[in-house]
């Protein structure tokens, strides 16, 4: 069918300018629900202009409606009664700020079913189930939109999904946990890992129980999502390959400074020959790479594509009001694009292999403690050619009467560096088992 | 009026997922517009699953219809007919890629006024003439986008227009200009402004005449365009307080070098109490802030509001195919929103006034040669003090028997800070008139 260019006049009419009231269900009220609810109150002005319409908030969903809030609902707004929302046909959309699976997950899918557009900020609920969520959405011909569950207020999903459509991106760098990246920050003017913490903790950046942090399993959520986002197809928080900053001591720090690199947990997603490759880990960061300069608890994404090179975009990456804006850029673009079918879609419309985690390609760092006998250099570097894996720098220290060999290898398959570094470390005279990180430098390795 | 459910089935229903050809018009076919019409054939999939609909180029404006085209038209799309796309029913949406001012801005207004909708990558026309287009478009019920106009890929109009627009940004700050930036960077590995030009221009980084953008006339355009949009306010090149590149000195670049800072062409935008003010000129800017980080012909733009924070958006700023995705989105974007009225406003919906120049406030840093005698710095120092300027660091330096004073002053009104210097240089024994330049620093300085 030709587009005319009554079809064009049509829509213009059927939506003319008159300023109609669209109704809001929020669930949960907490710091981000009335943070929600008290922009749409303050800003209502700025998202008239920008749609045409007046948004109001008409229940908010609660488990204790008699609680006191920091931003006061209207009248009769509060209400511990889901079915009330869903079945209430003035409700257009629903923003999701309750957090959990359970009953976040089973509300978000009735009220989809049901014909709303859902904004959800739910990292955990979009990780796990976003696959499944999104073809619902589809089939009902409503939206769920779901930036606030990544990186809060840093536009990061609207790009992919909108600028960035005829892009083919095929990879992402992420810097997407404030906590861990505060801490190896911390850690580069000195002090251990377990001072850096404490810091963090004290200051607020770091939770009581950081285990979700410091072991990687926030920032793998939120890889999956992007990577599900950039590449169409499936990727849950178990597909991607995690490993946290425990580990990370003084020493590692400091080599790195001595290479010109920092040391980060950084998120990786790849698309490579059609295969999907997510994972989340500490790598030695060139200096000069936009990733270094995130500083603190900032973070940063960086995607890369065929006709944009790439785009970076960095900000507070957490956040009560932060996440709340996000919220409503959302429910913003909802009311903006409703019945245009621009994303409509299933934003997870194919099924991708994973790659095997052994073709991942990279360049590496590695560092082994040896006992300072001769020949084991000559060992690793023949250990290293058998596997067609190319050395890009090397530097023995000697400390003690031990001896530390810090290597930098060209790109090459995880698998075939991982093969090798296990025969290095089968020598006695190699003392602990290697420490072995992903390289992100400017130019390819 | 009160929004029904009915009311938002009516409009999803009117737009069914009927697949339609959406026709396009492009005003020229060089580099950008031949990008543009590969894009839409390569992507065509891509772009109906965001929107539904498929986009096709059936006319293309060119002066010689006869020439070689990087990317070939299909038959009977290139024209020289102007008014045969604007009375071309069949054409829903026209990309101007042709550039200049005229015939470039008649066409558009022409194609507005007939009521289709208008992309452009054409930075001088949206920065003189943006305000009066954007409310022609707004009458007339149709959208005026304009991404590739600035930065090219970045998407940083459509982030302030969309993801921010209940944030209340109220400063930018923008490297926008690749040029400049790399000529800035390649200065600090030593050599003059003439050699870094020189390299410039055998990367291909400069143009053979590179007056606009060493003198700032480009970045001006961008953030005239910037501060349009972020502050709703018209901002026109001429509004725009600019200074450019070619006084800097590698003396300059070493004493920012020794301070920790770089020097680089930033734009500024700034709403103070209601009040505009955009300029661009030469700073020096804190090796820790994000903007020091943008290497060689990169962009990068920070915007800072209530809500957010601050966001940063980098990458390629400039570049055909870069431009033509821009191009791309946007018309994924008008053609994904038509008919909803989200951003069928006047982007530029209030008359703020400017600030008068002198209430501009800031850090700055001051380079004063004198000769060295008894009683410079204490005369230097009283000027400050009595105009209230308070002094943050100051280094003396000797060479050849003449001093050098740097200064690094705490924010401070413009005014206050020229009245100041003033009257230090009319010391005889200042040599010659003070370099002053705005400091950008990651805390209030």
């Amino acid at each position: 069918m030709r587009a005319s260019k009554g079809f064009w006049v049509r829509r213009r009419m059927a939506f003319a300018k008159a300023s109609v009231d669209v109704g809001v269900a929020l669930l949960g009220y907490g710091t981000v629900g009335a943070s929600v609810n008290r922009l749409l109150v303050e800003s209502a002005d700025e998202i008239e202009r920008a749609t045409g319409h007046r948004l109001r908030v008409v229940h908010a969903l609660v488990r204790d409606a008699g609680k006191e809030r920091p931003f006061v609902a209207a009248d009769g707004v509060l209400t511990t009664d889901f079915a009330a929302i869903r079945d209430d046909p003035s409700v257009d959309v629903v923003a999701e700020v309750m957090g959990g699976l359970d009953p976040a997950g089973g509300y978000v899918r009735e009220l989809l079913g049901a014909g709303k557009s859902v904004v959800t900020a739910n990292k955990q609920l979009v990780a796990r189930e976003g696959a499944d969520l999104f073809a619902i959405a589809s089939a009902a011909g409503v939206q769920l939109r779901f930036e606030a569950s990544v990186c809060a207020a840093i536009p990061v999903v609207k790009v992919l999904r909108e600028s960035l459509v005829v892009s083919n991106v095929h990879r992402l760098l992420g810097i997407v946990n404030g906590t861990t990246n505060f801490i190896l920050s911390r850690m580069e003017r000195g002090g251990s890992y377990a001072d850096a913490l404490a810091e963090a903790q004290a200051l607020g950046y770091a939770e009581a129980d950081p285990s979700d942090d410091v072991n990687g399993a926030d920032a793998a959520a939120k890889m999956a999502i992007l990577a599900t986002v950039a590449f169409g197809s499936r990727v849950t928080l178990d597909d991607v390959d995690t490993r946290g900053i425990t580990e990370i001591e003084p020493s590692h720090v400091s080599a790195a400074a001595q290479l010109g690199m920092v040391v980060r947990l950084v998120g990786i997603a790849s698309l490579v020959d059609g295969r999907v490759d997510v994972r989340v880990q500490p790598a030695l960061v060139e200096r000069s790479h936009p990733l270094a300069a995130v500083d603190g608890a900032f973070n940063a994404v960086m995607l890369q594509g065929d006709a944009i090179r790439e785009i970076t975009l960095g900000g507070p990456g957490a956040g009560g009001i932060e996440t709340a804006s996000a919220v409503v850029a959302d429910l913003v673009s909802v009311v903006g694009t409703a019945g245009t079918g621009f994303l409509q879609n299933d934003a997870c419309w194919r099924e991708l292999d994973f790659l095997p985690e052994g073709e991942w390609r990279s360049p590496f760092y590695a560092h082994l403690d040896v006992a300072d006998r001769p020949g084991v250099l000559a060992h690793a570097a023949s250990c290293l050619a058998a596997h067609e894996v190319s050395v890009a720098q090397l530097v023995q220290r000697l400390d003690d009467g031990r001896a530390a060999i810090e290597l930098v290898l060209h790109a090459a398959p995880l698998g075939a560096v991982r093969a090798a570094l296990a025969e290095i470390a089968a020598l006695p005279e190699v003392l602990a088992s290697p420490f072995v990180v992903p390289v992100i430098s400017e130019r390819p390795l």
